[in-house]
Order: structure tokens, then sequence, then C-alpha cells
């Protein structure tokens, strides 16, 4: 046979379902892979339920025209200038394709959610990481290296906030900064704020708002609505550049459309959200799951990072706590060791991502794992 | 703003998006996209209402268990060799990208499904296109042509049958050589046959029973199941080579995975298609509109060229013919050019490409407008 390229070779499972697989395998509480373990609303399902048997052909590339209004008006944005792709890792890969090319160097943090490597990589371009800051202020930017990591060759900056793993809220102060940066050195803004609606703070500030004219901002259904097997998300591209064009063009190679039937439910369900204070509701539910999972850690003498947004928090969980293979094989609990999300840059030492979307009860049992997991043997 | 990609200035709507949207927009019957008149069949619809609310998270990126296990029954191969896609577009692109790179010729046939071509260029390959034979049998494999378009560099085939546009159906002979040519060479084999239930004559020989050692086949939900919307594929490797494990680790950096709620509706809906007759039932029903559409057509002095499989069939329109664009925009009927299928080769004259998956209705009433139109001025 002939040989396998090797970005073929090279590829492997990623963490996020190696540890649902073994979680699986190992009868372990999952607090790895961030998905809800709660359903999703249920306006939600009654207009998928609805939208099957009527909306069942293909969408245009660019999306159902009532969802990119939907989406529109949801985020403040002309429809128009709305792409709907299959899911915000879909997003990601179409605007890779989109904006960076050979020679190019995109800036991003790290940690890093994993995607963003091999898909800087596949469309050309080399993916340069500045690790975040961490200190007794807990996460945060580190705008001097930010700064010092920019050469005529870089060409987007690559941003999550909300940011996973670490629950990081950038501050507007903070984004001002980057903003200027990307002004000073003509620079793209990939945003990426699936977590737009996740916060146990200030609501997050919206890069769009501080950079209309270079910002891209990356969306998912899946993470707003409980949903992430849906594969809905979207990319609001710059306003009145036509943009959302070649976007498209790019977008329909990829996967041709986003699931009609999925696209329409969650076009009706966006305005049933927002009226219904569905968000609200949620991240109160989630506030009280996460103080739940953090005391508990503390409680067993684990330091943990309180996040500002996301449904994760980071966590040392001590000296005498397993790996992650091991905690997931014979501790019962999966989570995501952040060496994971650390590519290039050394990861702080013994820490790990838990999410904290599960239900009570699973969170519950987790700790109990843990509590005997932590004891030294 | 920094310059846009070449790739993406490029980038445009495809023809069938656009077909579509100029159907939408002057009221035309839409013979373009193909897509279904028809809803999907009961038992797929309900299975998809009963999933949703039970399965809507993350799926494994390969695939669900249970599709994946569904799936390798009805290929008769080993649902661990199968990857499930957002659809046969994705598999296309996923094989691309784990098969051929810079440096690469990827051979293919002219006329040639618009994606093939796109894809292999990102990937990073050269598309070599062949053009197929036409002539008093029909369309057919110009196997001297292919043989002699083979180079040191030439990495894989990329075949379609039943093939879009033009209906054939490559015979068991013809798929004997290009084995032949594939194994002299040491070449993959990407077997696109998302038309695999749609013919009528005989049944299309699948090339992984001919090649199991190098045939990747590329299926589509969307296509077999009349829901074209849904975004489900598949693709079935070689067996026993682990070369799903690379392909799913590709995969996950494009969309991560296929639409959970679909995925297991269609692993419930293939039994009951297979056992109940469904595709039996629905080549009988498209034999009777394809002859309806043929019949029509040569009434009115087209030649049309009878597919032996897919919902399509090509057809010269005649001298007084309108082009594609004017007959969508006056003509009140969308078809598509045959030139949107020959990106480097002469398209045969005045030859279009009508779609026959749609109700009786609409096919009677474009063949009533194309009356109107073929008049001579
Ligand atoms: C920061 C970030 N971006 C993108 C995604 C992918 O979202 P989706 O499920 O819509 O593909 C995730 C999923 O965890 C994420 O955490
Ligand atoms: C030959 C061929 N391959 C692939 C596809 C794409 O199928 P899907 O809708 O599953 O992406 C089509 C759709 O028309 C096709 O005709």
């Amino acid at each position: 046979m002939p040989e396998l390229l090797p970005r073929a070779r090279a590829s492997q499972e990623s963490i996020f379902a190696r540890m649902s697989r073994l979680a699986v395998q190992h009868g372990a509480v999952n607090l790895g892979q961030g998905f809800p373990s709660d359903a999703p609303p249920a306006f939600l399902l009654d207009a998928a339920r609805g939208a099957v048997g009527r909306l069942d052909q293909y969408a245009p590339p660019a999306g159902l025209p009532v969802l990119r209004e939907a989406l529109g008006a949801d985020l403040g944005v002309d429809g128009a200038d709305v792409v709907v792709t299959s899911g915000a890792t879909e997003a990601l890969n179409v605007l890779a394709l989109t904006l960076y090319g050979p020679g190019d160097e995109v800036l991003t943090l790290e940690p890093v959610f994993d995607v963003y490597v091999p898909q800087a990589r596949l469309a050309g371009a080399t993916p340069v990481m500045v690790p975040m800051r961490l200190d007794a202020r807990g996460w945060g930017l580190d705008l001097p290296a930010l700064r010092a990591a920019v050469t005529p060759r870089t060409r987007a900056l690559l941003l999550n906030t909300p940011h996973n793993p670490t629950g990081a809220v950038f501050s507007r102060a903070e984004l001002e900064e980057v903003v200027a940066l990307a002004r000073q050195h003509d620079l793209w803004i990939v945003s990426d704020e699936v977590y737009d609606e996740l916060y146990f703070g200030d609501r997050p500030v919206a890069l769009r708002t501080l950079a209309p004219e270079r910002t891209f901002t990356v969306g998912s259904a899946g993470k707003r609505l409980e949903a992430t097997g849906w594969r809905v998300g979207w990319i609001a591209c710059p306003p009145g550049t036509g943009l959302a064009g070649n976007v498209a063009g790019i977008r329909q190679q990829g996967s041709f459309c986003a699931p009609t039937p999925l696209q329409a439910a969650v076009a009706a369900a966006l305005p049933v959200a927002r009226r219904d204070g569905f968000y609200a509701g949620l991240r109160q539910e989630y506030a009280g799951r996460m103080a739940l999972l953090a005391g508990g850690l503390e409680a067993l003498g684990a330091t943990v990072y309180r996040p500002g947004g996301t449904y994760f928090l980071t966590a040392q969980l001590g000296p005498a706590a397993p790996d992650a293979g091991t905690l997931v094989e014979r501790g019962g609990v999966a989570t995501i060791p952040l060496e994971a999300f650390y590519p290039t840059h050394g990861a702080p030492q013994g820490m790990v991502r838990l999410a904290f979307c599960k239900s009570r009860g699973e969170i519950e049992q987790a700790l109990d794992r843990l509590a005997a997991a932590l004891v030294p043997a």
C-alpha cells in the first residue's frame, strides 16, 4: 500500500475523545469532556421534532436564512454577515483556511483548545503560542509576552474568552490592548466565544464590539443550548465587508451545510432562550455546581482556580494525586490533564481541568472517589 | 485589513447552491440541485424524533458505535473499519487530507463532482482530470486515457459510480481494469458510491469487493434515505488496516463529529430500509419519474442520455435552447449546465443535467415550461 501522509500518521484520538472512551470503559464519572449531563431545554427539543419531516434537505452553505436572521438579532449584527457551520470546531477550521496560509503565523494562547494547532498547520500556517500568566490573581493574559511574539509574519490573533480550559474571562482593558496590537500590526482577530453566555461575574466583552472591522466571532449552539452533539455553530464576519461570501465558499467544501432540521430548531430556540431567561438560569445552576465542585476539592486539599466563565475549572489536586490516566482507570474519575493543552510550553505541574456541567450527583460521586484516590498510599 | 488568501478570494458559491437560490428567487421548478421533493421515510423521521432528547451530546469522532455497527452490517464490512462523517462531502474532504499531499496527483473523471477539485488542492495535491467518453453507447470510462494519465506522482484514483452527473454505472469489467491499474502503480482508490442504492439496471459493483486492500468507500445517508440536509455520511476503510483510526483523527479536526441524534436515527433506519425493501421501492418510483422526464424531453426534440443510476440524467436540449442562466431566470426551470462539471476540458455542447428526484407534478410543470422555452424565437 502507498505510505500514509505524515499528517495522517500523526493524527490521533483527541484527549477529550480518549478520556470519554476510557470513562465508559472503566465506569468512571466523566468530568473530562465538556458536555452537559442535563438534556437540552424542551423548547429546543420540540422545535427539532417539528422541523424533522419538514426541513430535511440541503440548506444553503451559509445557513438557513431564518437561522442567519435569528443569529443576527441575537448577536446584534446583520444576518447577511453570519455563516452557519457544523459546530464551532468547523467554524474555526473554516476561518483558518480563509485567513491564514503558508508563511503566516497565527498567535494564540497556551493552554490552547486543542484543534487550533492542527487546524492552523493544515491551513499551511504556523501556530505561535504565548503562555498565559498564572499567579495569585489567577489566570490572565500576558500582554507583554503577546506583544513580543508579534513578527512581520503574524497574520491573526486567535483568542478565546471565556477561556477553555482556564475559565478566564478577559477584561475590557485587556481586550482593548489586544485590539490596539491588532490595529498596529493589521492583524485579523478570531474570537472564539462559544462560552459567551456562561459566565459568573461580569458579562464577557465581545471582541467584535471593540474591533468590528477585523473580528470574526465564533459561537456554538451546542454550548449555548446544551446540545453539543447537534453540530450547529456560527461565524459572525466583519460587517458590510462581504467576507461572509468567501467564508461560505470555503465552508461548503468541508461539509457543505450544517444539519438542516437542527438549524431550524436552533433558529426557533434562540429568541425563546433570550426571552425566557434560559441563559441566566443556566448560569445560576452552574454557579451552584461550580461552588460544589470547587468547595469539595478545596476540602480535599486541592488548589482551585475558580473560573469567571465556561463550565470548567482548573485545579492542582495535590502531591498525592495520581496522574489523569491512572485516575480514570483506577480512581473512577475522568479529568483532562493540563499538559494536553500545552503542545509547546511546559504546563503548570500536576494540574487538571474538571468539568462541572455534570449533574450534582455525578459531582458528588466524583468528590467521594477523589477523596479515596488522593489519600497517600 | 489584511489581504485575503487566494483560496478564499477564489472561493465562490457552488453551482448547486447558486441554481437553488435562483430557482427560489425566480419561482423556477428546481431540477438543478440533487435533493428529493419527497419527505424522508417515516421510519427515519420517527427514529430521529425519538433520538432527540436522548442522544444530544458529542458522539465519538469515528461515529456512534451503534451506527458503525449498522453500517458494517449493511456494507458487509467490520464496523471498526467505518468512520462516520458530516455527509459524504466531508468524507471526501477527510480522505483527500488523509491520502494526498503536496507533490501528489489524484486522477479523477471529467465531468467531475465539483468539490473533488478544491478538496484535492486544499490537501496540497494536484487533481488530474480524464474526460469520460461519450458516444453512441452513452457515457463510459475511457480506460486508455486513464492509463495514459498515470505518472510517477499519481497517488490515488478518485472514482464515482453510479456517476454524477452522467448517471453512468461502470461495469465489472471496467472496474477490474481500474483495479489492475491501481495495483500496478500502487494507488489508493477512493470510491464515491453515494448512489449505491439508486440504479435502474444491474446493481453497481462496489469497488471494495474487487480491491479491499486499497479501497475507501464513501456513502451518504442523505442520498440513501432522502434526507440530504441531515449530514450523515461515512467512509469504509480497507479492512483490518487500522486506517479508520487515522481517518477519524483527521475527521475530528473538521467538525469533530456528525450530528448525534441523526446518527442514531440512521442507525435505526438502515436495517429497516433493507428489510422492508425501501431501496427497491425508491428505485421503482424513480425509474418511473426518469421515464417521464426522459420521454417528455425526447418529445421536445432533446437528445437524452438515460442513466444507469443516480437521480440525474444528461440531455442536449437542442439548438433553440437558452443557456441554463436564462432558463432559470426566464424559462422557469433550474438545471445544471454541464460546463460546471468540466473545470479543465471542454464540455459537450449545450448539455445540461436534470434531476428527477422531484415530484411528478414538478417534472410535468418543468416539461411544460421547457416546451415554451425551447420554441425558436
Ligand atoms: C473553546 C472552544 N472552542 C470551540 C469548541 C468546539 O465547539 P463545538 O462543539 O461547537 O464544535 C469548544 C468545545 O469544547 C471549546 O471549548
Ligand atoms: C457524487 C456525489 N458525491 C458526494 C455528494 C455529497 O453527498 P452529501 O450530501 O452526503 O455530502 C454528492 C451530492 O450530490 C454527489 O453527487
